[in-house]
């Protein structure tokens, strides 16, 4: 038998044609395309068609893709009923998403209806807990121009549409991250596909998976100003904190997300007009990355993924409350192409545990404990 | 980097003082105890709190646990509403207790409150599935007990409560079978136990983890009479038909709870004073496994724990689609045991996955596909 693998680091436990993560080379390769060449280009019903079928959709398979899931948004009334009983209890929007996703089985289990709903289920929530009404999805509007409309009301300009879109393909799929590996053990046992997608939105909920982007948004905003963005990050290191939006456990060069997403946050922060917050993120990661080699030469810690997700997705005006259930908006797609691919050459995943505990017990009834 | 391992089975994921599973030798370890020593003496209650404190517990903390987890029962409005709604549509009652389960989180994240409203999901959906009105639970009754009530509005015999306590126990905790480690890898994130469970729950659904127990007594009532046991037996082997209740990717000899059942299962027929049953699934079992080892002689095809599983279960009456409920109501001690040791030593548990899809593709607008 193996040695324990409590992580399961070096453990290959699939093979994919999704995506391919190369944390030494700093490559991640999306159905086949470099996530440089396709994130900026695609649309979210794009990608996500390539990752269902491995080849990008004709105009015909779109539009009719399209079609599909915009008739399949509205939620039914017991979901919505649910959605405000959370909202009164002050419940976290990711632990709503969780329930609100539990019920598409109401409907039953297609694709479709999953990827469809999830921007419903958050949009609809993030506004009850502001005390406003839900929006009934638009469907003369596409995937992600519709998520931005349900939230805000307002129909989003073309630049804003293409920022979301980049981060959406940016970040749908990335190996066996733990909610899709979450998704596919599920499956294995011959389960369906909202009982995988919702095991993966509580796997995506915690920390050390989904919830970094707030607290990199944070630090930039904590820093301020250009000039304490040194003193500031030092003091951090020397107290021994982490700097959020910086390392990642399968990246040891830059995470190539970041450079996709920072590119799209140039682009969309130019169009508005407003360079400020940029210019002063690009100053804090610079300033990050020099100190973090001084302090921890050797280490390779990079800009990862989060950083530029806090900024560009702030630049949308999403709440960072919003940040790891957009995040879900996107990955969903990620977590039923794993799910159906585990499905097409199934295995249960059933790993071995070794025992610690102690052995020979003689029972004795609670009268002589 | 190692070899693929699609399954993960000769992967070791976690150390557990939990459960202790010798495939080879046919032994089971709960909490110090072999099965046998445990399952037949110990309440549901007691169980539990081995699994989660490592000891069984003093007069004093058994009774203040019973009481915690009967005042934990009720199940809010908005959950009964959102069965009620389930039962409408004609959900499967592994989705509705799966739905069921993600509310929990509507009153927190107690594993008190889960392991106590299992139950009263189960027996509310359940009546509501047959057109009646679901029943408050009782106080004064144990777990098992509760759970027996909850389902017929009779308060059970005490031999019929053994009978449940005694399945409860054998089934509680199982190494990394697939749902136990679904939990472990969603905590492994961060995230609470309310997403563990429920993923677990997903991942129970699947008929490869727990849902083979029906159709090992359909086998049974199928045959119906001794003398047709070998012919029909002899023929679903020619068939190729695998005999359900036969055969366990862990054990190579017979697996140890089989036997725990056996024994609960026959003294709860000789009470109830009908052997009928009970001796017919005898002669199948035994003519099973001499047609398996004729058949496929070293494959070592041993009866399983779902063989009297379905028996007993049939004799505490419960209907078919409650089983795997019902293992769930067991099983879910387990789950928050190796979610809580998975959150006392905690690494994320993201394996890796080798890529065999295209690369270098160049993207292409869908004007010129």
């Amino acid at each position: 038998m193996a040695a324990i693998s409590a992580g399961l680091e070096d453990v290959v436990a699939a093979t994919t044609a999704l995506s391919d993560v190369d944390g030494e080379r700093g490559e991640l390769i999306i159905g086949g395309f470099p996530v440089g060449e396709l994130a900026a280009e695609a649309t979210f019903e794009e990608t996500t068609w390539l990752l269902w079928h491995g080849e990008l959709p004709s105009r015909q398979m779109l539009d009719g893709f399209r079609a599909t899931l915009a008739a399949a948004r509205a939620l039914p009334e017991s979901t919505q009923g649910l959605l405000r009983e959370c909202a009164h209890r002050r419940i976290d929007t990711m632990d709503a998403l969780r329930i609100g996703a539990g019920t598409i089985s109401l409907e039953g289990d297609s694709p479709h209806a999953i990827i469809a709903r999830l921007p419903t289920i958050v949009a609809a929530y993030w506004r009850m807990r502001q005390g406003r009404e839900p929006l009934a999805p638009r469907p003369d509007l596409d995937h992600a121009a519709n998520y931005l409309y349900m939230l805000s009301g307002t129909v989003p300009d073309a630049e804003r549409v293409r920022g979301l879109e980049t981060y959406l393909n940016t970040v749908i799929d990335h190996g066996l991250n733990a909610s899709t590996f979450t998704a596919r053990v599920i499956v294995s046992t011959g389960s369906d596909l909202v009982s995988a997608v919702v095991g993966a939105i509580g796997a995506l909920k915690g920390p050390l998976h989904g919830g970094a982007p707030g607290p990199a948004l944070n630090m930039v905003f904590e820093i301020g100003d250009a000039a304490r963005a040194e003193p500031v990050l030092r003091a951090k290191i020397e107290r021994g904190e982490k700097l959020m939006g910086f390392g990642h456990r399968v990246y040891k060069v830059r995470d190539p997300r970041a450079d996709v997403l920072a590119a799209a946050a140039e682009r969309m922060f130019t169009r508005a007009g407003d360079m400020t917050l940029y210019r002063l993120a690009r100053i804090v990661e610079g300033t990050a990355l020099r100190l973090l080699e001084e302090y921890k030469p050797g280490r390779r810690l990079q800009t990862n993924v989060e950083f530029y997700t806090a900024l560009l997705l702030h630049g949308l005006e999403l709440d960072v409350e919003l940040f790891t259930p957009t995040f879900a908006i996107s990955r969903v797609s990620g977590w039923i192409a794993h799910a159906l691919e585990q499905q097409r050459a199934n295995r249960i995943i059933r790993p071995q545990s070794v025992y610690s505990g102690p052995r020979h017990r003689t029972w004795m009834p609670v009268s002589q404990r």
